[in-house]
């Protein structure tokens, strides 16, 4: 077994800070993970045993929905009630990478007296993983830094929302009145991920129609479980429905912990950490073996001016790669 | 050099087929793609190099925005000047995987004596970065088979859409009025794929506000271009600006074929097909690396138990992948 050197050591404290909750080291923590420095990995592998404690709860909405507002007001109530909660506000269509968002700056005014509430913008984009990746790994952070309640707030319902919602514990989807008269305003593909409807903005004509058209959804779907997943009426904006909303989701909690779905849940969620940390690893593996800049431009404009073709090209880059280490 | 078997033969004859744009042709060799048939490849290797002739625009837009009819829109606009037009409707969030969802049913319809429309519906989900190559093989195989317009056609503008329309030699966002009143509502995401904005549903209230906001946001923006970018309004119910619509796609391929953002715009096309391709084999081989379903629980559970953690099984995947052809 090697010996600890100093930076071990110096990493170790780092960590024990991180654990005790500290919000600077948190947030360093994360600019970590944002940047890709060397010694994240080793930081949350650190982290990683004192994780799984915090309930997660995953809030997704299209642009417009009021899910922000709707986050608010959960960390509002949640705080009421003396618990920690962490924010993790996910938008990919941001164009804001790696800092905090114009909406999120607003909403840390808020909360910036405050110590339990902890708000961080994700918005990288470009790296397909990526986004997930970050998220786990913030989730991870702000779970070993003692936050009893984590919000995983997205946009959309895309698979980066399939995605980065596989690690929630609980997810609530927001949908708002009046999108029912497009044939494809609600999607079958959002039955899959809701735990909870929220119809938000439920104070604006409609509101009765689309909670018919999600119940008409779940009676179509083949996943005959849907049928008993709660759809509620909020107003974010007033706070109307919310403790309803808490309700529901601290009884979806109960459910899923009293129930045999709690191991499938876990495992997802296990599956997907590593599958994209794997996965952008090798991503990264795959540029690597794309070669320099000018490289790349030669072998593309060959593909452009169809001198060879890319099904040629992958045989024999993925031949490459998987000798690397020969 | 091996000697052509029968199986070539056949294959070389069936690509024949394809090529001399055959429908039921087509349509078996996007059931090859869709199944992942080993013949596939094949199939597409032969047809590459007559490819890269269609005109491809991307159509984008959120549920509810009507870019379905829109897209429709321009087809018939197309077939009224004698141009053949295939359209590949990508709906990552449809419950429909690997067949027509219901709205392309019902517009199938409208088309279904014109053999000069040819709809495919993908909704195949679960795959990252599958999606994506099979837009990319459809639109392929449109391509070979003489199609004159190609229209992707996606919902949203997460990072799937971003994904699916670097192939697009045009793309087209569609808003719709009325969003505007969230702060998260249109997001400078857009701008970076948008060649031109189309407000459709414009006969609503506050589509000059969208504009205005759109305006705004092209004027924050750090690439100058945008400001270039035309916003148009349309009623795609009624067809209204939809003339337009046409003209500003073909003015944005004229200007494109004129200056040097032709050659950028091929070289990542061209890059994201084959680091999709490349991408998918190798999640392809990481899921072997997992093992049998048995192997992945008891490993899951582990992780789920701080038996160990995901960077430490990351490393070792990594490890044991980058070596699998010692």
């Amino acid at each position: 077994m090697a010996m600890p050197t100093h930076a071990d050591d110096a990493l170790r404290a780092f960590a024990d800070r991180v654990l005790k909750g500290e919000l600077r080291a948190g947030a360093r923590a994360m600019r970590w993970v944002d940047d890709g420095a060397p010694q994240a990995f080793d930081l949350l592998r650190h982290l990683y045993p004192h994780t799984g404690r915090a309930h997660v709860v995953g809030v997704t909405g299209n642009p417009g929905s009021g899910k922000s507002t709707l986050t608010d007001q959960l960390v509002r109530h949640h705080r009421a009630r003396g618990r920690t909660v962490g924010v993790v506000a996910v938008d990919p269509s941001s164009p804001f990478s790696g800092g905090a968002i114009l909406g999120d700056r607003i909403r840390m005014a808020d909360h910036a007296t405050d110590d339990g509430v902890f708000i961080r913008s994700l918005a990288t984009r470009g790296h397909l993983g990526g986004l997930s990746r970050s998220t786990h790994d913030v989730v991870g952070i702000l779970d070993a830094m003692g936050f009893d309640e984590i919000i995983i707030e997205t946009v959309g319902v895309g698979q980066d929302e399939i995605e980065v919602v596989r690690i929630a514990d609980t997810s609530v989807v927001v949908l708002v009145p009046g999108m029912g008269d497009d044939i494809q305003a609600i999607k079958a593909g959002i039955l899959e991920i809701a735990d909870i409807f929220a119809i938000n903005k439920a104070d604006r004509e409609g509101a009765d129609l689309t909670v018919r058209d999600i119940r008409a959804l779940q009676m179509l779907s083949e996943d005959h479980g849907s049928t008993e997943v709660p759809i509620l009426k909020t107003v974010a904006r007033t706070g109307q429905g919310v403790p309803e909303l808490l309700e529901a989701v601290a009884a979806h909690r109960d459910k899923m912990l009293a129930g045999e779905g709690l191991q499938d849940r876990k495992r997802r969620r296990e599956a997907h950490i590593l599958e994209t940390l794997v996965r952008d690893r090798l991503v990264n593996a795959m540029q690597s073996a794309l070669g320099s800049a000018e490289d790349k431009n030669q072998l593309f404009d060959r593909l452009a001016a169809r001198e060879t073709d890319p099904y040629t090209e992958a045989d024999r880059l993925v031949a490459e790669l998987l000798n690397a280490n020969d």
